[in-house]
């Protein structure tokens, strides 16, 4: 007799590379064991507590890869590269076949025929800066053989998709990387005929949107005001996109991501996912994590899954910032997660908090090591672990598994996954 | 930003069968659990324990197969068979294609046209009794349909490679294993005409060895001695080696392995790895364990991976003694983890102790347990396990995990692994 038809909610909370190693400015503890963390231990204490591989151990996941996981896809199956996600990010729509790069806004010299790049963000330009103004431009001027589209991202950042048929991802960067080097040529990296036809286009589109910005009134303007002009367009990273099973035709539930992060929105975007839009979300650290949690409990009442991830936590991570980390970590505890459940029934959701990653300040940069996870709803089994660390967690009833299994291992709870066999 | 490019050196510590059971004669414990270990629990004291699955759960691992998913070779792909790994061991070039056989020098006689077997090891026969110049004079006289090198090794061993296209290792042995038995026919066990003529050359190539042995000078000076002649070269384990990507080409590291037993270093040459070599290492308990631990810092100095393997411990696990097992354990610990210990600086290097298999004193043989694992570096997680051993591990900060994934777990913590995504 199967006495409940539950069909919880799931609530998955991810601190982006909030994992660490042994810090020697913390006495040897990673930033989670130092940090004061109420809510998270308590999720611990009233939960089952584990080990995660992100992907698998000793696979160092980037938050695209270890999300699309997290949320049970096999990047190694579907992940389409960085370019495609930025652009779903920024809003862009990519259809499958589409090839997506990121951009940036640069600064370049003409130098005996040859663009020489002078500044990769060109001066730092934003949205204020009219970064707006100048995709409108190339969208409305620049005439290609293929249908695309241009839009500005976050600061000095751009993505653009091309579009129609027979394009390839397999091409190079237009992006020098570094100053004082001219705006490379973008070259076929196959042999494939759609490759040579892409890098032409690539070329042929630096070189008409350097053509409609280099006298463009907003850098006329700029140049007046003595700041370097964003004459020059530098894609990277293609990446294709292919068909990929949106995330409710295949687990059945309605989802959405809540995130600031124009790579983690994509990855929602990707799947067919909502990704509720808020100002206050910003996907740095002067973010408003209460709205965000907010938004995250709003979206929880009309859909089955909600993912919220914070990524201030990762940078500053990145930045090798240990007390940083920690008072990020404090933050994410009190003014997310602190919220998060106080508008949790623990009889009606799923709750997970977990990390796509390890960003150890050690190394500034994201690593293989298993991430603490903590299960929480009313009767998940419950052992002896009372706080929410890397350490502790490996002493939980959950044992170590793989992130490839997390989302049916919380649909299982959730009552919404059919049995196998009799 | 990325705050170090660390690119520390990786040493794999290896205890062969090292863990085990529990035994009655040790109370219960297990030999690693009763034997006193200073340096090997300063490993676990200071580092990550966990429990590992040299191949994987309820899969009884060789040294062999168990040495390949240590260095990052999954055994199901590329193990192949003992012959070439021993021929490899023995300093046999085996190329891709090569059958390769190991080999008993053993006494035969006569009797109503068959050879019968009277003793499997001629005498224990060894190097100093002049198995060198029975091989010269067996790769000078005798004359196949294909390239062979016969080579002797260790003791009443020695090793047969066939070169020359179209050969096969589905072939039987000629080695009947019991005394009292006529040598035996080798016969194709599979329909590949490959096999039928690989069994053919084998079968020459025993009668023709046997022409050249049976008055050799040093059989005559034998039987002058009263010692049971070499005259019968008895092949068995036949195996084929295919092309295999080197660990360098794979991993993007230079290697060594380090150790006495021929199987170990068979293993190494086979993936292309340095196998310094040394008349003080004998892969038997004699071996001078100090010198092993200087020739494994020495290659540490040159190499990015050294693996180093100490054999006697698995002899006493299979000999079934308990406490020749655990005064092993106590030599390995003092002689080689101290040694080593003395000449690494964690900020430099990972160091990984860990053992192959187990070899539990009360089976005698290989099984599937589960092995301990200590990985010390200076960044390591620290958890609270004070002890190596396969019980205290199991509460230690990694959980348990596959044998297949070490490698890229030390190479994620010695920053040599890319990122899968951004």
């Amino acid at each position: 007799m199967r006495v409940t038809g539950l069909e919880r909610k799931i609530l998955v909370i991810v601190g982006d590379g909030m994992a660490d190693r042994a810090v020697p400015e913390l006495d040897g503890k990673t930033p989670l064991q130092a940090a004061d963390t109420p809510n998270m231990d308590r999720l611990a204490r009233e939960g089952s507590v584990g080990l995660l591989d992100p992907i698998r151990p000793g696979v160092r996941p980037g938050s695209d890869t270890a999300h699309l996981t997290l949320l049970g896809y096999d990047p190694f199956e579907v992940y389409p590269g960085r370019g495609p996600l930025e652009a779903l990010g920024a809003g862009v729509e990519v259809r499958p076949g589409d090839v997506a790069f990121r951009c940036n806004f640069a600064t370049a010299e003409e130098r005996n025929g040859e663009l020489v790049v002078v500044d990769r963000r060109a001066g730092r330009i934003n949205e204020d800066e009219g970064t707006p103004k100048l995709a409108e431009t190339i969208n409305e001027e620049v005439d290609l053989p293929v249908e695309f589209e241009f839009k500005e991202a976050v600061g000095h950042r751009a993505v653009l998709v091309l579009r129609g048929g027979d394009l390839s991802a397999d091409v190079t960067d237009a992006d020098p990387k570094r100053v004082g080097k001219p705006v490379k040529d973008v070259k076929p990296t196959s042999d494939d005929p759609a490759a040579a036809r892409t890098a032409e286009i690539v070329n042929e589109f630096v070189r008409k949107a350097y053509e409609v910005l280099k006298d463009h009134p907003v850098n006329r303007e700029r140049e007046r005001q003595g700041k370097p002009p964003a004459n020059v367009i530098l894609p990277r990273g293609a990446g294709q996109l292919e068909e990929v099973e949106p995330f409710s035709d295949r687990y059945g539930m309605s989802g959405a991501v809540v995130a600031g992060a124009s790579l983690i929105k994509g990855i929602g975007r990707m799947l067919g996912m909502d990704v509720p839009e808020d100002e206050a979300i910003t996907g740095r650290k002067d973010t408003d994590l209460k709205r965000k949690a907010e938004l995250a409990l709003e979206a929880l009442d009309d859909h089955d899954l909600v993912l919220v991830n914070f990524n201030a936590v990762d940078e500053a991570g990145h930045d090798g910032d240990a007390r940083g980390k920690v008072e990020m970590i404090e933050r994410m505890d009190r003014e997310l997660v602190g919220t998060l459940l106080e508008g949790i029934d623990p009889e009606e959701t799923v709750v997970c908090l977990t990390a796509d990653h390890s960003t150890p300040v050690a190394v500034g940069d994201h690593t293989a090591d298993p991430v603490p996870v903590a299960i929480w709803t009313a009767d998940a089994r419950r052992d002896p672990v009372e706080e929410y660390d890397e350490i502790s967690a490996a002493r939980g009833c959950l044992g170590r598994f793989s992130g490839l299994h997390l989302l049916n291992v919380l649909r299982d709870l959730a009552d919404r996954i059919e049995k196998f066999g009799a």
